[in-house]
């Protein structure tokens, strides 16, 4: 079997249409070479903290990322081949047999983003000028292997080459943020910082919420039996995560329902959801609740507030059961925001001290329902397409059917939202470019400027990211 | 800081690739200097009656326009800045200092239709050839309120100027139309028409139904305490309506719903939505009703009926509280077509003498459901993309998701919808630019023969308009 | 009046710019001739087994195709003028005056796949040069009436010159299959086959379900009054339909839902809906249940599963009193598939021995929903777009909707769906070009090889077909 070349297009992205194209590529050469500014992102702090070389090509590349996962899993492949880790705590150490079958099907991936994204690590991480199939697996794997073991890639190491300028992790309430403990130490503070997630302790539908209230309550020193007091554990958490870095909020709830009880029904309310088995629709009030309070209290203490709503968790109840969350079977739902969000945006919407950034999975509220909002309130920004939709086809969905109505300057420029560290600089890399093939549509259509369009060009990649994440200032890490 | 040239892009919004760029060239050239004809907008019919002078640039330009109220807004600016009259009777009378403001902010527009329907008004009513901003805002305020003030700027003169051949204006039920009254007298009664907009009289929801029901009774002589005298009363002033010019009717509705109730039914609905403070349902269900009682009635007197739902009013309450209705508030919602419509559909849905203009806030409605409901029923006709929708992307995915299930000719031409008027030209010719595009494209893939493609340019700017609003004749204003 | 030249552009359907049309044209040029697999559609048994010819130009082209009864009488042409029969029994058998009527409007379906099709079928099978309006209406249907009446457009003849390898026609569940017994005798068992669709036993909502299920009895020798029974009756349907040939089932509910109840509350809900009058909501849990029970019967004979749901049926109850069903006043609705499946995949869906063919007329769902679901489920693979979808915009959003998140080996290839036997040739064609056409642009953008678009051109129009409904070799009759 022959090697097949890879090589990168230098206008991969780019429309056809040669005066299109030809602005695209000038105003993209304004921005290529950019720092990242990740403001949202999964990546493992302790990868950062330790700064200890990753083992090999499979456990880095493929089994964290479910976008592999879930594509393999379709047609056929089995989770524990790949090294995907059971809940039992058995788990194949084949890491070479993982990666050669991923190589076998690396073909399903033709058309998608995860190609792309693989391609661009390949070639500019790697240096790879032949594809991945199952004739150069080992190849590759070998090739890997041994880089990842060498200083050049140690995860402080590839920060630093890929750019990234500022970097956020996502944590739960509960965490002691250890890692971010050791970074501050090390004078990566300012460069890496966590995000104040605490679904864990808003959500009475995940089992163990007593326990875990329990805990909040050992960490912050107040009583979280009632309302009053566990609304002060949660402000007493805020401020632990934002001293330790925190710009930001982020509530990954399954609707964007919203609530704004009087203090008499939430403390009832919130006895009842800490009793075994709350109701579905007290679960679903008191999240909507929360989000309320968060929102006051991003308002006191200047937390960024980020809503990811719309994703069925775990759909599949047999593949959960095995290997547990994140392995591709998170189905995205219709979603509302016009109703949902009302009880938050009455209380808090014309305030602009308030930035809530809203993200959705369904493509049809882009046009209908989030633009508008976003388009009017002060308080809302309208974060990136997200997850599935992190695609070329996704992003220019998003930019068509979004600025028409709430321009540009209601967005919140890119989240690459991975915890494929490797694959960041494809991700913003492929945002850049969607970004500027919009724009040098629209300056070819006679709709914008050309001097516009540069300007464009670099807010979308780096002041309404900042501006939207309040990041005022450049960050030491990089000076 | 210097100034930035303002040039229309003579081939704007036409798509980049010379091939088709060409063909939609030669198709625009055959329409663009077509007389106007506005079959549905929100002009104020006092302008014209009157025929006063516009007071200054602020007034007339940012004041009233939702689109630019709503941006500004989004984006912290205060709408008694902007000289927006409080509901307390309190106003700015600063309109340069409103003005500036706009200026100041006019990048955020930048990708919307807004930005392109105030270049084409700046470039082309009054002779701007530099840009808007901060640095011009003082020149831009000067030259128009000055302008405004002669002659030529008068109501009656754009409208010549214009070439706006049939205007339309919408008015409530209890509206005297003394203005219409006034044109009429003055020989303008053919060109500038009321329509007929009965959802004061029709909505339960809205405060005050009854008072409005008793000054109904008043007008028309009928009881309006019965439902046969209610119906009555209303046929009484659509009558009037129509002695007065009115070609078509317009029902704002939060929902398609409709309903076929027996008479004894209906009576009783009546008499429940009469007294204080009648349900959600109620309301809902008596609306529902309503519109095929206005089915029912057009089939009697001849008057096109358009339906406008999807969109929820006034969602910011404190926004509303302290400014009231339209300004940049209302969010649309998605929209049920196939069941809603269903018993109206199954009454007079076979009768092609009934005209029935259906509109959308929910592109997803568009290939769904709306192109293939008016692709078969003989009275319905699918009105053309609105508000939001309005706008370059908005009108290709109309085309794109409407004509291959429901074709052109299920289709009514192009509405404005404004009570900007010194965009009308603006927003007709965008929209006959975008025509000229999405045929050029099908002649470019062979999907249409030129000769058609020429055919259908002049069809959809003229032919198709008069077709659904039964305007048959040229109106003597214009010759 | 001047005859208008008919010239199919050899391009058409590709995009104008040089650089993608050339690739597309090179993509098209190796798949142009493949034979026609046609895996989904209602063309007539009787055709083939009789192979009588068809009797005249508007008997076949236009009294049976939904497509074009629906746009003529949206705009007031009355059906029974047609030639289309009445449930009375009375018909129209002027059919040249039915054909003028269609040839007069035939302007109607501008911009329209049905447009293409006719032209299609018009040009390459009929061989006109000329076309169709009124002016040429009588040329047209003496042209095409006498060549119906020859060997060569004989209902075999036509699937021999349209290289049709594979014909899948669908028959009810009670049906005794007679005319598949012929095919089988004259040895074009191989070539087309029946599709068990059992919607008429399966759903209760059908007025006399007793009195099928009684039939159900007597066909298969089992009890069809219990559950039971019933079960083991469809299991003998399968069984024979299998025997004659099929390789599939095929479901239309009204929604995607199902169930997966315990036997007890089978038992119950069977004997409560086949009681008079079930309740609607009995009725279609009834479906749900049964759609998880064909599941699991797919699972033991090996049948492929396909499922198309989202058809308000006969939605305007005057014609369907008049003409009865199939008139194109079917209406798509909001399918909800992440809830509705979820029932059938927690029992079935990790199961890869299961195919499940998923198609929807809701085209929100096909990033939202059904890309992930097919992204995730080893079961599951997408149909491709659906009658109103079925068009050069509708598979351009498919592939661009889809291709990101499921990739394209989870789909499966195309299916004309029609029963219009002269426009299959040209159906295939334009799947066949639209997908050339995306996978052009892939190649254009650097998203994809060419070496890969070839391959996939390939695979998209045979292979996968050949997959997903396990037609694993050369059926004997093209040999």
């Amino acid at each position: 079997m022959t090697k097949r070349p890879l090589n990168l297009d230098p206008d991969r992205f780019f429309p056809p249409e040669d005066r299109v194209r030809t602005i695209a590529r000038e105003l993209y050469a304004t921005v290529s070479d950019l720092p990242i500014i990740s403001p949202h992102g999964h990546t493992d702090p302790a990868w950062f903290a330790s700064n200890a070389p990753f083992s090999d090509a499979a456990s880095l590349l493929v089994v964290p990322d479910h976008y592999v996962l879930r594509m393999l899993y379709s047609q056929g492949v089995r989770l524990e081949d790949l090294c995907v880790p059971r809940r039992d705590g058995t788990t194949s150490t084949d890491t070479r047999a993982a990666w050669r079958l991923f190589a076998k099907h690396f073909h399903l991936f033709r058309g998608t983003p995860t190609r792309a994204w693989f391609d661009h690590v390949f070639s500019e991480v790697f240096g790879f000028d032949y594809q991945l199939d199952a004739g150069t697996a080992d190849a590759y794997y070998d090739t890997i292997t041994e880089a990842l073991a060498t200083p050049a890639y140690r995860p402080r190491a590839i920060l630093d080459r890929f750019k990234v300028e500022f970097l956020a992790t996502t944590e739960g309430a509960l965490d002691p943020l250890d890692h971010h403990g050791t970074l501050n130490a090390d004078g990566w503070g300012d460069r890496i910082v966590t995000t104040f997630r605490p679904d864990d302790v808003l959500d009475p539908a995940r089992v163990g919420l007593a326990e875990r209230l329990d805990r909040l309550a050992v960490l912050t020193g107040e009583r979280t039996d009632t309302w009053e007091g566990y609304l002060r554990a949660l402000r007493v958490r805020r401020a632990f995560f934002k001293v330790m870095g925190a710009k930001a909020t982020d509530h990954g709830h399954p609707t964007a329902r919203t609530a704004n009880l009087s203090v008499t029904e939430c403390r009832a309310l919130f006895d009842r959801v800490r009793l075994p088995s709350p109701s579905p629709e007290d679960c679903e009030l008191f999240r909507a609740q929360m989000l309320t309070e968060m929102a006051g209290m991003s308002l006191d203490d200047g937390l960024v507030m980020q809503l990811h709503p719309g994703s069925f968790r775990n759909h599949n109840p047999a593949l959960f059961a095995q290997f547990g969350t994140d392995k591709g079977a998170d189905i995205p739902v219709a979603t509302n925001y016009v109703d949902a969000l009302k009880p938050l945006l009455d209380k808090h919407g014309n305030n602009a001290d308030l930035t809530l950034i809203v993200f959705t999975l369904d493509e049809t509220t882009y046009a209908r329902e989030l633009a508008p909002l976003t388009g009017h309130y002060p308080c809302l920004r309208l974060g990136p397409p997200w997850w599935f939709h992190d695609s070329p086809e996704g992003m220019m969905r998003f930019r068509q059917q979004v600025t028409e109505t709430a321009g540009f300057y209601n967005t919140a420029g890119f989240n690459d939202d991975t915890r494929a560290l490797l694959s960041i600089p494809a991700r913003h890399d492929l945002a850049r470019r969607m970004d500027c093939r919009y724009l040098a549509g629209l300056v070819a259509e006679g709709r914008l400027d050309a001097d516009e369009a540069f300007d464009l060009a670099f807010e979308l990649t780096d002041r309404l990211v900042r501006d939207a994440y309040k990041l005022d200032s450049r960050p030491t890490g990089m000076d």
